[in-house]
Parts: C-alpha cells; sequence; structure tokens
C-alpha cells in the first residue's frame, strides 16, 4: 500500500500489528477514526493507555481486575469452597455470562502443551495448589477446552492432589444443545454413551 | 457480557465502537494488548492520538495529508494537466498500489446520492471546478464505482464542464481480469459488448 501521508501509514501499521487485522481493514478503521470529531479519538486512545497501566491481575485467582483482590473473589455472597478452574480471562466472562456459577475462578492463564513450550511452570499452578490448602477449598470444577492439552492439565492438577482429599469434577461433555448426532464426532460421540445419564435427572434440570 | 474490571470493559466498548468490531472480537484484541508489554499500548494510543490531531487534508486534492499541500500534488515530477477523480482516500491509495497512474488526483468525499442525504454540496465539487479553471487541467480521468451513484456524479461534472474545454474520461467498465463470463451480470456483460475494443489495441497492451 502506498499512502501520502506518514501519520496515516503510522496509525494503520499500528491497527495491523492487532491479531486478525490485515492492513485493509487497519486502514478502514483508521479512516473510521479520521471522520468522527477529533477528541473521540483521544478519549478511545487515553482510554487504551489508562486500561493497560493501571490493570492488575487478581492475587487470589489470576483473572484481570481493577485492584488487587478482583470483584468475584471478594464477593461475600460467592461460595468460596468451589472454585472453578479456566484457561483464561475469556472463559470467566464465557461462564459469568451463563449466572449458574456462583463459586470463585481460578485462571490458568493457558494449558499444559509441550509442543508450544508451555510446562506447569509457566501456568497458576502452584498458587492454585497453595489456594486449595489455605482457603479450605471442597471442590475443584474443571472447565478446560475438550482437547489433549486441556486432558494433560486436568490429569496433571488431580495427580497433584492425589493426597488432598477434594472433591474433583469437570464440565459434561456431549452433544451440545441444539447440535445434531449425525454430525457430532465419534470421541465426542463414544464419550456422551458412556456418560449417559438417567432420564429422571435429565427431566428434572428441565 | 459481564467483566470483573470496568477498565477492561471500557476499553472493550471503545473498540467496539470500531465499524466491524463487535464484542467478542473486542475482548480479543484487549487481551491481545494486556499480554504484550504496556509500552506497545502507549505507543499505539500516542501514534492514533497524534494521528487524529496533526492529519490534514490536502488543500488541493482533499487527500489526506501531513502538510497543507499533499506530497502527490507538491511532485514536481507528475502531470498536472491529468486530474482523476475518485470518491475516497481509499481509491487513491488503489489506484497508487498500481503505478500506472502519473497524474494528480481529487478526492471528492463522497458521491452524489439523495438516498443518503448527499448532495453536490456536501463534496468538494466547486474546489475541483476552480481547480480546472486555475491550474489548466486538460484530462479529468473518472474512476468512480460503476453504479448509479458514480453515474449520477459523473454526469453531474461533465454538465457543468460542458463548456469548457477539456476531455473527459472514464475508467473501462467491463469483465475483470480473471473472471468468467458466465457468472457476470448482464449489465456489465451488455456494456462490455458495447464498448468492444480492436484486438489489435488489445495485444499491444501485453
Amino acid at each position: 500500500m502506498s499512502f501520502s501521508s506518514s501519520l496515516l501509514e503510522q496509525a494503520v501499521n499500528e491497527f495491523a500489528k492487532l491479531p486478525g487485522i490485515g492492513k485493509k481493514t487497519a486502514l478502514r478503521l483508521v479512516l473510521h477514526l479520521i471522520k468522527q470529531p477529533a477528541e473521540e479519538t483521544q478519549f478511545f486512545a487515553d482510554t487504551l493507555a489508562r486500561m493497560r497501566k493501571e490493570i492488575k491481575f487478581c492475587t487470589k485467582c489470576c483473572n484481570v481486575s481493577d485492584t488487587e483482590v478482583c470483584n468475584i473473589c471478594s464477593n461475600i455472597s460467592r461460595k468460596k469452597q468451589i472454585v472453578c478452574v479456566v484457561e483464561n480471562i475469556r472463559d470467566v466472562i464465557a461462564i459469568e455470562s451463563t449466572q449458574q456459577f456462583n463459586g470463585l475462578y481460578h485462571v490458568l492463564g493457558g494449558v499444559i502443551s509441550p509442543l508450544d513450550g508451555v510446562g506447569p511452570d509457566q501456568l497458576t499452578i502452584e498458587a492454585l495448589l497453595h489456594r486449595i490448602k489455605e482457603d479450605e477449598v471442597e471442590e475443584l470444577i474443571f472447565a478446560l477446552n475438550p482437547n489433549i492439552q486441556g486432558d494433560t492439565t486436568l490429569f496433571y492438577i488431580s495427580k497433584k492432589l492425589k493426597e488432598h482429599p477434594i472433591k474433583i469434577t469437570t464440565i459434561a461433555r456431549g452433544i451440545a444443545f441444539g447440535g445434531e448426532l449425525e454430525y457430532a464426532d465419534e470421541l465426542t460421540l463414544a464419550r456422551s454413551l458412556q456418560n449417559r445419564q438417567p432420564v429422571a435427572s435429565y427431566v428434572s434440570m428441565k
């Protein structure tokens, strides 16, 4: 691309550094900003800079937070005995959106994946183990993505807790609501057969 | 979406104001920034704010520019007698990328579209007419999108210049290179039949 303005070019290049934003999209975004009042771009820039400078990670659950301890961990109406282990912040937001979970979270910051060079030490597993002993956690719910890396992480942490009296569960895996049997892969279908539920409990959930 | 951090939420909302960026994409972009060093976000924010504050529109061609007169208009090696009329800045960048045009541009800032409330007065048509008389322009090449609005604008401006001795052309419309006849719409196909070219001139271009 050939620009008549180096200011424009720099702004486009900065936008194009973001994941999933190519040069053409970046140009569209910058031209949109140019069309809007100057104060809006200033506010956009200030909001981003302030967010990056002031955002913290909760010292308990490692979720992003405005304060030392996030508002989920410091909420006294939530059950501190149940901790849901997730891979990243996006998973916390997804589960919170269901409004079905009233415990706390623990954000691992990734999953064990030797091929990507991610071992247990890069994750917040030590903090989780420390927290379980400290805070008298009774149940650990794993809500990791259903793949090899998720399962490896699940097995690694549960092995570490073998000696510890704690209930360990994982979210149900099976055919998604609205999904169709014929398009489900074999592994999902096989697992959902193995983990079949009595109809009585299914009906009671409705 | 339910956020544990209002700093995060504000940044996501700001990103989601951009065209084509939804909340989920905005969240992905903000979480990407959080993972990068803080200086990078600061630089991103500074670049955007500076661009918006300092960018100018060329007083001759209305293209974006760092200076009063853009570097295309002030380039002495370009032919000032040929002016290519385009709808917006993106079209200038597209034509410049072909490296086939050595004249100047004129950015209309849109096309006449009564349905969208855009009349001739909202465009830079007066500046164009003034410029044609002032700078002794010999040829005006219209490179507008081939639709009703583009054609209306083309006819409006050419009518205004009826009395003026100037060559007015428009970029060729026809089947795109690599396109297939059977998928072309009737109007394009009909026009490309009407505007058929002698094979001799086609071969000489190869």
